[in-house]
């Protein structure tokens, strides 16, 4: 696959301004791109990589002004950002073969049907009344419990673990290791030891999510743990029993959500924050990373720090704390001219 | 399975307030459940629920009084959780089907004995010396390494590794991705680079030790790293080398031990807490969720925070820091007044 | 392999101090050691077990100078964590059955060569176009994508996943449950739902590199994920896409970096470590447990806390916090004597 930078401003609805003939092969980072490779500029922080990179081609802005000379040629898009995604999709499917069919061997239980375009990797288990959708794919060594239900055009990456029941939607994507619909941590005190409690819930994951490697979502004690349409995990996230997380929330790898809380919609989440476990979360809220969130900041709120508090406090609060040592030399010295007053006063009575 | 309402009171010893006729066929979350459902109340948090709920009958405190007309059928028992840890139990059992018998293809070394009543999925693996007890149930793609001991009545989730040499109790449940016996993470410095230090122990884990989904446990320098009897570890919990767990100790998610650090009995420990290593914690304690413990806090204390302070000590700081801001302009103020009364004194003299 | 200690102190150089004919058999640490066997004593901290201990031979540095009588043989060597870790390396090659040959079933795409002194596990897959090196070690139920490259002396435990296209060097040793090479995460917001941006790079790992149980590390949107030379990554780690490990860095459990951060050479990083995305740090920095870094500390630093600050400082602000508590009250005090003294002030006017 090569082209002119001509031919692909053409392909992405862009303007050329430089040499429209460069021809393009490949993809790469800005500041890592040679000869024959399209980059792109989207952060402005990123934009003194512009005026050095070997890249033949950067798609950048309509914008954009260049401040200094540029050796590449600019493709100027409306979203330089959004084109490529669209791009690397287009590359994306030359490059991952495309999956098709049982590598055997592989267990399926007696009486599941497998769709016609469906992959099954080798050593994969599909247990007794699993439901398998169209155009499926299930990578090796994944696991699929008894009644399983996996909707049409999913993923599931090597080694994936669904437990019993579990119901995955259309659309979505998970990554290695990721297991959905482990016991919920319920133990109930009895006689100084504790007693498990049976999760006999089960995992409800929507359409058009994305669930990141070793990412664990454990079954509901009764009921469901959901997580809703259109919700992104990343890698090494722990989503309780009777957690729910609402449309398009997004979250960042290592953070953890405690039993029974339920996140709203179109929340940004950072990496490693903690969610105390029964308490309900608005919409529209970011959490700075390492946040440990103990009650709710309302909706289109910015939290951050331990207990989570508004981000601008935080920053607030960060800078006192530098100036501590000050305040107390201060109190210190006060308390020396006090008592010199205290003192004079005495004297002068 | 449906019962009425008299017969559920009858089955747990309970007092029936209400219509005791009404049939009862499934189990749901008090804010969730529907016609025919069993719910409890155990928390009065969520006492307000019993009011609105569309459950058939609620397993409540002999002591409950209810402030508002309930429409549900009330079943008053000593312990409402306990009673339906007991009935979740009964109907796990018929809802998760008894697995028994080796599913082919797996890999069992020449050698190993397999008790006629053991589970073992497929793609499973057993390594040569490996002792397995009875009952014990192996689902798919589960390895078990070399020598490996696992006790009767113990569960591995599909995908449990378990490395050569380590030893697994009677009763245990240890879930898919669960790790057990990788190296311990030591390294000695040698010329720039670092040399990896043999880890030649193994893991113990011993009865009714509950284990979490993607959890990993280090095998040991030398010696064991142990987990006591009825330790119950959430998911993604790391256990590094040398580590030992105290009896009926409970670990939530995310939580990190560093090497060497014993932790004592029956101890409580939130999500994502940090341990060092090289310590040595005390018995009943408390530890809030995202603590760093850098020294033993006793015993049966609850701290909180990094470092880790006792809970109240805690709070008074997060309130203290709140007002921080007003000390600085306390402070200030004070000096103005200071200096004004030291000007007046001048001029005075 | 039973040994005498005048003939261990031959080979490793030592010096014996006590009963050189005394027989030694096995290796245990200080405070578990019974009789014939071998332990240290590196860290002076632990020097008091050293006058109780069990153990027939205690290898301790030669400048060592028992303060009471000592039971044990005294082996003096210049370095006697060195030394046991070579003594386990040893041991370690005898305890470990040396894997060899395929271990049907496997699945190893046509066309895939495998060298003669290999290892493959029963359950393992290998994919099309893959490169398996000299004496490399894959154990069972692991997953090696399309075109991976495994270069010479590495081990795959048991259920490792590398994604297609990624490269790991040689000597290298990656525990259960890695995934290397899962998609980075990346969306781009569209129409107020997210759209995934495909990840087309891949993950490097260079020579000597160890990886933890269950630690991921995603494959870059473009270019490579590099993890150089010599790094050492504990468990459940998360590095994100596009992100740089420096050579000889080594980094405990559970910390996560995000995407695009570029960490310098011979960083020591602590577990629960957060790295923010997009930053670069430099070398030889010691980074505290659970610290939060959103910006570079420069070369050989130690910076600890949320965000991370210098440790002094750090340990300086805590200890400032813990009399807060005092401040307030001292202002509350001086409030009132200035107050009075305003007072006397006023009346004598």
């Amino acid at each position: 696959m090569e082209m002119t930078a001509a031919k692909l401003a053409e392909l992405v609805k862009g303007d050329v301004v430089g040499d429209a003939s460069v021809r393009i092969h490949t993809y790469a980072k800005i500041e890592e791109a040679g000869q024959g490779a399209l980059t792109f500029l989207a952060n402005p922080k990123y934009e003194h990589f512009v005026y050095n990179t070997n890249a033949s081609a950067v798609l950048v802005r309509r914008d954009f002004m260049p401040e200094k000379d540029v050796k590449a040629t600019l493709i100027k898009v409306d979203d330089p950002y959004a084109t490529l995604a669209d791009l690397l999709n287009l590359v994306s499917s030359s490059l991952v073969p495309e999956k098709k069919g049982v590598e055997n061997p592989v267990f399926v239980a007696d009486g599941v049907e497998l769709p016609d375009d469906v992959y099954v990797g080798s050593f994969s288990y599909i247990g007794s009344g699993a439901v398998i959708g169209k155009n499926v794919k299930i990578y090796p060594q994944c696991y699929v419990g008894d009644n399983v239900v996996i909707k049409d055009n999913t993923t599931l990456y090597a080694g994936v673990k669904v437990y019993y029941g579990c119901e995955i939607g259309c659309n979505c994507v998970i990554h290695s290791g990721a297991v959905i619909g482990a016991d919920g941590f319920g133990f109930a005190p009895k006689n100084g030891e504790y007693e498990k409690i049976s999760q006999i819930g089960r995992v409800v994951v929507e359409d058009c999510v994305e669930i990141g490697a070793n990412t664990t979502i454990d079954r509901a004690t009764m009921g469901a743990t959901v997580v809703r349409r259109g919700v992104k995990l990343d890698n090494l996230i722990q989503v309780a029993h009777n957690v729910e997380i609402g449309e398009n929330t997004v979250i960042a790898a290592q953070t953890g959500i405690a039993g029974s809380t339920k996140i709203g919609r179109h929340n940004m989440i950072g990496g490693q924050v903690g969610f105390a476990g029964h308490i309900t979360i608005g919409d529209g809220n970011k959490f700075g990373a390492q946040a440990g969130v103990h009650s709710n900041p309302g909706n289109d709120k910015t939290v951050i720090g331990y207990p989570a508090i508004d981000a601008r406090q935080f920053m607030r609060q960060s800078a006192y704390l530098k100036r501590l040592g000050d305040l107390f030399d201060s109190v210190k010295e006060l308390k020396k001219e006090v008592d010199e007053l205290k003192n004079i006063k005495q004297n002068s009575l």
